[in-house]
């Protein structure tokens, strides 16, 4: 049993829906049984929120949760169409159909059960089933949605509970070293775990929606990532690489200009008053990056940054947060990016950060902050210098193509 | 309570939609709670039957009703998004979580029960639920829908299961004599009842879905028809008209011109033909009108009429059926319409029928063959006589305005 899943870019014309019918029914022939998670068509999304936009100020999540759903049943019955016009014994089903049960957070709803039995029962019957992706339903029926690359989440998630490989299809041929519109010559990865995918994803690479690789990690689903109209090799996220293969120090640069850093300088109050920000600011759903303190001289200096847009809720926060406190000062930058290198091979290969620093400093970039984890080194630099600084990263750690 | 349903030229637009949440809101104001159909925006429906077709050269009825399911969905949110905006406190539900329970016909089903402890529940908790029109749920779960004009049908069926009073609202202001296309002066009816109208619309007036009529005829549900954008007095439908108001022998005049004479001629195997005839017919769905049989020096003569289309399934029907029989021929004309006056007080008034045939006489209009009921007398003209004997019609019988 194989869960294939196909975003938007590759539905989004009739004439694209029988390509993918056709490629279907090519592994029907070899015997395979598919389960098909497919996103809205083209830009249908965005056209139903434009549509939500036009006839309310502030639509209630729960009505365009019910109004986003019927992107994916669209598609899903198109697909289903298409096949059995082929000879494809196939039907759909939408999330209420399936018993996606997810929470009840509308527009961003997690998976809590899928009902396994049903998709079973209808395998044994046909060679396909087409599955609604990006929604569920809350144990009391309401349509939910599960936020922007939930459908990678719902093949996911199927994968996981049918304990079956899991192949995700877009116009992307695979997970990269890094941007080829940055690096024209980045290279395709062959294998790639999911620790560093979801190191590469969360800033910004947008290769995967990563709470589907949290779930491909925690139930070991094989993820596969590939074009949908090549036959291409694509990228296999797994979570040991192959013994056999070369482990590279670094797998991947990344950029994310979407940055705002926000220093409050002098930070008083001392451990009370950060643990206070932070919590408030996780109650507001902001996640915080890049926190660095230094202490000088008995003043403490507080940086982190949140993702661009973000400024006006921040600020309030902590103006609040810090009204009882005299003598701070809050100033924001947006005009920062954050450059980071990622690769399982860090944690065995010392002197990583060495060359990472040299590479920026043989080309003159000034680094506004730095952070590291086991896998990953991060810097904020100046917008303008990010694609430098990128190609620099690129360069010393060799992840460019081969040339012959 | 009150059921409103709005027809799908009703919600074509984003701005149509806010106008109907401003009428709605209005009623609410005044007291009411409001179970509100909809049907799909403007031209959706066919446009997702193209969509269909692009895909699959014989879409599965099973997946188009998936597909166009979405439809009233999308209008259902937005109106309720758009209700939420006004500040009344509105929900949107599909068949799904209504439990619309209908047949398990795709395309065409019949509507088996609704769950009204839930529409209770929540009519307690706000004003207005807004209900997808036009589509159910098999008790098995599969999505179903009720057949062109099944929205109407919702609606009505709804309110006789509520005991409420039911407003269909269109871009037509109410039902008419006749079409104010052919006859310009065509009057306005204050009333008609259930059996008038099921005449009408079986004849192509279009007015109301007559499976709509037959529900509320059996409930006694009384049925408004009005425009939805304006506040002209509509056309309430109803068992029988008040005792005050002047009996017209005719109510209304209609021509069909969907219609296709097929005449078999001579006619051999007497009744068990015929029979075998029309009961393979009727195993295919087509409904046969206008029947008429001529005995004539021993050679029998039978003429029907079937809607414009089904040519090819009847030529193939006959075809087999009389298969062993010898020596008859049929022969197909499309260039006939049926023109049609309706009227309760048909039953009372003699002499209805002289002048029908007088008008059309008079006007030199020829007649290809006709057939009555208590309330109705049809005949079948040219096409191209057919406006004109129309207006033929209501002359005669008086049905324009009075001019001042």
């Amino acid at each position: 049993m194989i869960v294939q899943k196909y975003g938007g870019s590759s539905v989004a014309t009739p004439e694209m829906i029988r390509a993918i019918a056709e490629k279907i029914k090519k592994r029907v022939e070899e015997g395979e049984k598919l389960i098909v998670v497919v996103s809205a068509m083209g830009k249908t999304t965005n056209n139903l929120i434009d549509l939500a936009n036009q006839v309310s100020s502030d639509p209630l999540p729960r009505e365009l949760d019910m109004l986003l759903a019927t992107g994916e049943q669209t598609s899903a019955a198109l697909l289903s169409m298409s096949l059995n016009d082929l000879g494809v014994q196939a039907v759909s089903y939408n999330a209420f159909q399936l018993g996606m049960i997810t929470t009840g957070t509308f527009c961003n709803a997690r998976i809590v059960d899928i009902d396994m039995k049903k998709v079973e029962r209808e395998l044994n019957q046909r060679d396909v089933i087409v599955v609604t992706g990006f929604q569920g339903i809350t144990p009391e029926g309401e349509i939910t949605t599960l936020g922007r690359g939930g459908s990678d989440t719902s093949a996911v998630a199927i994968a996981a509970k049918a304990g079956a490989r899991c192949e995700i299809y877009s116009d992307v041929a695979g997970i990269y070293t890094c941007d080829p519109k940055i690096c024209p010559n980045a290279q395709k990865l062959d294998y790639v775990t999911y620790n560093e995918v979801l190191e590469l994803s969360s800033m910004g690479a947008k290769v995967l929606h990563s709470r589907a690789v949290e779930i491909a990690k925690k139930y070991n689903v094989e993820l596969y990532c590939a074009s949908t109209f090549s036959d291409e090799r694509g990228t296999l996220v797994v979570g040991t690489l192959p013994e056999w293969l070369e482990q590279p120090v670094v797998t991947g640069v990344t950029s994310d200009p979407n940055q705002r850093k926000v220093t409050i300088s002098p930070m008083p109050g001392g451990i009370q008053a950060m643990s206070a920000l932070f919590t408030a600011l996780a109650d507001k759903g902001i996640n915080v990056d890049m926190i660095s303190t230094v202490n000088d001289n008995g003043h403490s200096y507080l940086t982190f940054t949140v993702v661009e847009g973000k400024g006006p809720v921040v600020r309030s926060t902590v103006e609040e947060v810090m009204a009882s406190y005299d003598g701070w000062r809050v100033t924001e930058d947006d005009k920062v990016a954050k450059v980071s290198a990622v690769g399982v091979g860090m944690e065995s290969a010392p002197g990583v950060a060495a060359r990472f620093f040299s590479a920026l400093c043989r080309e003159q970039i000034r680094m506004y902050g730095t952070s590291t984890s086991e896998i990953k080194i991060s810097t904020l630099v100046a917008k303008t210098d990010a694609n430098r600084a990128v190609r620099a990263l690129v360069h010393e750690f060799g992840l460019t193509e081969v040339e012959n």
